[in-house]
């Protein structure tokens, strides 16, 4: 195996694969990446079998084979400046030696054999859809995934396949998060769901949706999901059983209904919640004509008050929320204007952009506290 | 007590006292920040009993008045937008009613009676050093503190006053880090030694010696040294007890000695690093002609070499450090090319600049380990 490599080509591509490493696995080969020579260069895979993730470097291989070295590659390689390194390992050996310019580092690996293979995407139906709202979706569900894994739907995003459109929906049981999107192409026909791991949909994310343009291919085979970009692929195994009938928890009436400039409410349940910031404090919304009134108290701290201007419609009310729910989800309504509808003091309430082009795009349910 | 205060300004003077808050102190007015109204604005104060931090803030003052606030105001004023805050206190009472355009707080407080005043300078002599010139000693020489409380002496670090000069040395034993300095002016005459907390020291560069022009004076009186700026001052309890006799560990003579650019060597000792990783394990150098070669090896990883073109005189040598302390100094030497001076296998070696107007500027005096 001998190929030559560009530093700077190898380090983001390892700075890619090494989040699928498991560094603590009592499987050693795991905690190393596996290098494989190809026809267009060098494959990188790294998985800790519960996501898996691969792509392909540009190289120049002069005598084909694979191997798989320690993660710590990536700092080694890292450290090296700008400029091309050489990587040389006999057929029959597990040590790879690195040279460039003046430096010559040996490191140990194991038989490519001993590496688990990432499993190939089958000819299954296919999407295809846009980066950017890949990661918008992305973003705007999976900071609604619980970390609790006693009910194991709620740590994954679901995907609902509806035709044309797409939907990411999250839930920890307190809020909801749905986010919806269009296809860019369809192959086959896709319909019906699978729950992606919370930590699955954020690694796809960065692997596959970084800054600028391009498209992302999604296909489900067997208990796994695919996403495949033009030289990256992430493989993630699906999470079963029934995610809770999640159309039901959005509210379709309302008795209140809001809308104000979403910084200036951003803003203000900020500020608040630097007084209502430990466990269990609540930040109480009083909604009344063209004024929202926002308040919390903690008893050692002190109180604070904020005003917001809004236009409402219904009746006056009361509500109290756990301020991290209300702050993020306003963080994820991305246009200017947003609208927050209420179905009473103790019932669930529902954030989505104001503008109804992007009113389906992105909704946040929230369940109220109890006012103190 | 009533001001008006620009957000900018009170969030970066906040910002500056706040590290000598103690968060967890058992007296909980020392968890705050004091906020005294003066003839030129507001004094803010804060001191966890070894460091005092006061810092002067423009502020236009419409009543007198002071009162302690807890830390987390620098939190709240963070997340208030640029412009104006009024601030409000009843004569009587412990609250502050922090105003701003739509929002209102109101923020428990302490009697500033409760607050320890910070100690005054006394009419001491002083000496007055350029602010860029502090950071760089500081910078020189806190690295090498050591964080073993069990001898105090060496978790700080000794200024030597000497005439026009001024030198800060600092060591944990295992090497020892010299850095020297012109003063700007003298008022009185300082002669002896001091030793200042490491903690303070970083913290007298943070609060004095950010970015841009102008001079300290540091003066010594009682067990405390004080540092004032224009607008700040730092107090500090001084370390009791008897530094050791650093300049006999400085090497006189050498039996080998090397000039190579600094860069050079750092980036070849921060690649070898990689490979000595774990704790005790050591990067061999030979010195040899023109090359210099380092090497390491760790049982399970590998090994690497690395060559650096050098000049040298005398000896050849082998000779083996932690490459941490190596880094380390080498980081602090500023000027393109270094000498790097040995007196044998086992005994201490000594880097520097080597331009000869900034060779006395910083030394470093690093011990070897045995050869495994």
């Amino acid at each position: 195996m001998k190929f030559k490599v560009a530093q700077e080509d190898l380090a983001q591509n390892l700075q890619l694969v090494q989040r699928a490493v498991s560094p603590r696995s009592p499987l050693p080969v795991l905690q190393g990446i596996l290098i494989e020579t190809t026809s267009d260069g060098l494959a990188l895979s790294a998985t800790d079998q519960e996501i898996g993730i691969r792509v392909l470097c540009p190289a120049t291989v002069a005598e084909e084979g694979a191997l798989v070295l320690p993660s710590r590659l990536g700092d080694i390689v890292r450290k090296i400046p700008f400029g091309e390194i050489s990587f040389e390992a006999e057929a029959a050996g597990n040590t790879m030696d690195i040279t460039w310019e003046r430096s010559r580092f040996t490191i140990n690996g194991f038989p490519a054999q001993e590496f688990p293979p990432l499993p190939e995407p089958a000819q299954a139906p296919a999407y295809t859809i846009a980066k950017s709202e890949l990661r918008r979706m992305v973003r705007q569900t999976a900071f609604a995934v619980s970390h609790d894994d006693s009910r194991p739907v709620f740590t994954g995003v679901l995907f609902v396949f509806e035709g044309e459109r797409v939907k990411f929906v999250a839930t920890d049981g307190f809020r909801l998060a749905v986010s919806e999107g269009d296809l860019v192409d369809r192959q086959g026909d896709i319909e019906g769901e699978v729950i992606v791991p919370g930590r699955g949909v954020s690694e796809v994310s960065r692997v596959l949706g970084e800054e600028g343009d391009g498209q992302v291919k999604v296909s489900v085979s067997g208990n796994r999901v695919f996403f495949e970009g033009a030289r990256e692929r992430v493989v993630c195994r699906l999470i079963e059983g029934q995610f809770p009938p999640f159309n039901q928890v959005i509210p379709k009436q309302f008795v209140t209904k809001l809308t104000c400039r979403t910084q200036d409410l951003l803003d203000a349940c900020e500020r608040a919640s630097l007084i209502a910031r430990d466990v269990g404090q609540a930040v109480k919304l009083e909604i009344n004509g063209s004024t929202l009134v926002l308040s919390a108290s903690a008893p050692e701290l002190g109180t604070v008050r904020e005003e917001v201007a809004i236009e409402s419609q219904g009746d006056t009310l009361e509500i109290a929320f756990n301020p991290r729910y209300l702050i993020e989800g306003l963080r994820n309504i991305d246009s200017e204007k947003m609208t927050y509808e209420f179905t009473g003091p103790l019932s669930p309430s529902c954030m989505r952009p104001a503008d109804p082009e992007e009113a389906d795009s992105f909704i946040c349910v929230v369940l109220p506290m109890r006012l103190a």
